[in-house]
């Protein structure tokens, strides 16, 4: 089991404020998730994996496809108080769900 | 309400690590507060704040005052196989609680 935070690289954010927005999505993924995914990532020792993503159109492709395979999906959008435009949306938190569901997402992607 | 996410800023981690570290505690912070904490957080838009700490001592330090004040405090120790040794506490949550408490303990660090 594993939760996959994907974060753009192309918006020019301090470490920072990528840290609140990690934070941001995957407390979303963990309020979303079903009560039986959520039970087997704790016992699991709750993997998160921070990855790295382009730009917009590619965190929102990958948030598509994810959806779309059923996987849990928490995209954060900032509420442009600090270094990026309101709306703007900065990160995606898939799953947490089976390793391979996630890696059929994500598998692609460098750690950031 | 806020939630304060503490890292130390002495042990080299990357911008990735220090993400993973933050989502660690923001997420396990979630799952120790109380529901009437986490409700009126969640209720009031689940803001984070992610602040830097010049060490381990400091880091322990300031969770053991917030323990002491009745805050929610989960301090993040790190499995190891990447950046940092084995045990190391690199991150901590305090709260979600109601800013004047958290600031109490955590007014004088600067962000991250």
């Amino acid at each position: 089991m594993k939760l996959a935070l994907l974060v753009r690289t192309d918006l020019g954010m301090g470490r920072g404020k990528i840290a609140a927005q990690v934070a941001h999505a995957a407390v979303a993924a963990v309020l979303a998730s079903g009560q039986a995914d959520l039970a087997a990532w704790l016992a699991d020792g709750q993997a998160k994996v921070v990855l790295r993503v382009a730009d917009g159109e590619h965190l929102l492709d990958l948030a598509r496809q994810a959806a779309a395979s059923g996987l849990t999906v928490e995209v954060v959008r900032d509420a442009g108080r600090t270094q990026v435009a309101a709306g703007t949306a900065t990160c995606c938190a898939i799953g947490p769900a089976g390793d391979e569901r996630v890696d059929a997402v994500t598998g692609e992607l460098p750690l950031l």
